[in-house]
């Protein structure tokens, strides 16, 4: 992606929470010479993502072991006015953008069927969104039947994507002044990129 | 991307809605071997998606002409609990899942390095969000000083993408009942996917 160095995230604790902030992954892939996208909720390691798709996603059977993926998480973003910016009314020299933050994760994609990758797959998401969700009341797999849970596990795919390269990018005003970023900030209201922009080290 | 029948949208109207309420797109392309994603705000027409990027974004010198391109939409996401299903507590057959909407916009980009085609891209978009952020008080490009604009269009590479194929999908429970739709939609609160998934018909 176009990605000038001030907007550029290297620190691996903000990349992996903005993963974990909006897991559900845009999953591209090339395959028969066109573009494809799924939307997928992903796990991520430090050298790898982890997810499962439908048996009848036939994204297993078009794509080979080993095949090249990009793994786009979305994060927060907003139109920012130029009306927000206290320059405005100095210079008029002011025109909108957009903020906004998301990770780029290449890798390449190995799918699994057997039961115990697919298990840890479902397992590792499912205890990440419940204890998210619904904190001491979480639900766990155990809580459903055995077999019609093994009949889940039939249904799906796990995968994994060994990751070759991170890129992140977090558009936040920081090439704007302090003034015009808070302006921008606070122009915002409760929007939660706003927290995001005020956050940043004064210039 | 993976589309069950009972997923899948075609409303033009509704797809309309969609991308106009989430115009930061995934702009996905294929270059040099590689697959790259660049997020840029694009308007839709009923043939074609228009936008901008900066001068300085390589996408305009790496990208050909007529290339293919993917402009992937993200509407709503929300992660959806096994425990807000009222059927769970009879049967406890229930698994997690996730529900969205997006839109697919597979077409061929051709950019426009004239001073009319890039005023006319960055127009209709300012004018759209202005006018959704700031109502009558909406900035116009007039404000700023007319040298200063001139060198911001200079500043920037026009392009249009002429829609191939649009493929769109809503995930909002509709393979569960409709107590269990409703349940989970309820349990959401006030999560703007919450209203869509309420106000689909009954069974």
């Amino acid at each position: 992606m176009y990605l000038p160095p001030h907007f550029e995230t290297t620190d691996a604790d903000q990349i992996a929470n903005l993963v974990s902030y909006a897991p559900l992954a845009t999953l591209i892939s090339h395959v028969g010479g066109a573009l494809r996208a799924d939307h997928i909720p992903l796990m991520m390691t430090k050298t790898k993502l982890i997810g499962h798709i439908a048996h009848t996603n036939d994204l297993h059977r078009i794509l080979a072991d080993g095949a090249e993926v990009l793994a786009v998480f979305n994060g927060i973003d907003a139109y920012i006015s130029p009306n927000s910016y206290p320059s405005k009314a100095d210079t008029h020299e002011v025109v909108p953008t957009w903020n906004y933050e998301v990770a780029h994760v290449h890798g390449k994609i190995t799918f699994h069927h057997d039961r115990k990758a697919k298990l840890a797959a479902v397992g590792l998401l499912t205890k990440m969104m419940e204890t998210r969700t619904n904190g001491d009341a979480a639900w766990r797999m155990s809580d459903a039947p055995a077999n019609f849970l093994n009949d889940k596990l039939d249904g799906i795919v796990g995968f994994e994507i060994a990751i070759t390269q991170v890129l992140a990018k977090s558009k936040l005003s920081q090439n704007k002044s302090d003034a015009d970023r808070l302006g921008a900030a606070t122009a915002l209201g409760a929007h939660p990129i706003a927290e995001r922009m005020k956050n940043l080290s004064p210039k």
